[in-house]
């Protein structure tokens, strides 16, 4: 008969594997790195990933993820109450938190309307950002989702509900990246910037 | 003051920051994929990595990897006990037994000698290694290191050590990968190729 690695290396393995991007190799090459790293940083991960299965959460107000039931942004009391971000992932809430430009509340829609991979209105959480809306205190909801074809449905669904409340419904600007070139900007993304633009 | 992740999930993205291969955005990615994965995958994973680090070690006679005291191969006693196969890294044992063409037991010297790196013949296994071949028993030592400088040296140092015992010393042939082409081999595989020829 032939051997192959003792069973607690093949079931680490085996999980390694279902990792995006991991194949036999790649999972072997882990495994083995796993075993050489020192103690703290293998046994650290193999804990952190048990603990933020079981700590984090979606918060209860606007969806973004969360050690407790309402997240950081929520509870910070000094934060504009008046105007609301809407995003299609919590990441999105990092990548704006860290432009440091916007001092209001978000709400995380996980996903954006998508009839082909059968996501509708329902699966998102629009409920619960109809019923935050209607309680009243918000003036302007700034349209954050990415601009692609499930991003843009979104939006106009959204705009569509929202606009009945009296609640200004706005749009992040789609453009020219900042340090880009008009040569190497695809036609949807010039005609765009074309359509956004402003008086100086 | 700006948000980033909940604590727990900054913790995370940090542990996998330290794996090979695996910057921001892919950590990011990964531990997304790991708070959306099912949760007996995502906690098994986390459990496999702590369980293949305490129980894992190196099996007191050969130096393979092992979940106890001795490895599954040196405890076969229907493996044959005449002859030796001395490899580098434990991933070799598994290359070798998958081809089910060896039935002897190995060694595995946990690298190779190599000035460059540091790493000298008391780094490896060899004084456990000289110690099997002095209690007898062994007729043939195969050298199965890999086919490199540091590979090359060790198989010089340690058949200069054996030869002396009476111990038959061989070593893996190299040459052209069956399937592959001689257009595309390089130099020095297609002449030792060509000093390895055999009588047909």
């Amino acid at each position: 008969m032939n051997y192959h690695y003792p069973p607690s290396m093949t079931n680490l393995i085996n999980y390694l594997m279902k990792l995006p991007g991991v194949g036999p190799k790649s999972a072997q090459r882990l495994a083995f790195f796993l075993l050489a790293a020192p103690e703290q940083d293998a046994c650290g991960l193999g804990g952190a990933i048990v603990e933020a299965r079981q700590k984090i959460r979606h918060c209860k107000i606007c969806g973004n993820l969360s050690d407790e039931d309402t997240c950081m942004v929520c509870k910070d009391q000094t934060r504009d109450e008046t105007i609301l971000c809407v995003v299609e992932q919590p990441k999105d809430v990092v990548m704006l938190e860290n432009t440091r430009e916007f001092h209001g509340r978000y709400h995380v829609l996980h996903g954006a309307i998508s009839p082909m991979e059968g996501i509708g209105p329902e699966q998102l959480t629009i409920d619960m950002l109809m019923k935050r809306l209607k309680e009243g205190g918000i003036q302007e909801v700034v349209m954050a989702t990415n601009p692609s074809v499930e991003g843009d449905a979104t939006v106009l669904y959204l705009s569509r509900l929202i606009k009945p409340l009296g609640i200004k419904v706005t749009r992040i600007a789609h453009g020219i990246p900042v340090g880009g070139d008009l040569e190497y900007a695809d036609e949807a993304t010039l005609s765009r910037a074309f359509w956004g633009r402003r008086e100086l």
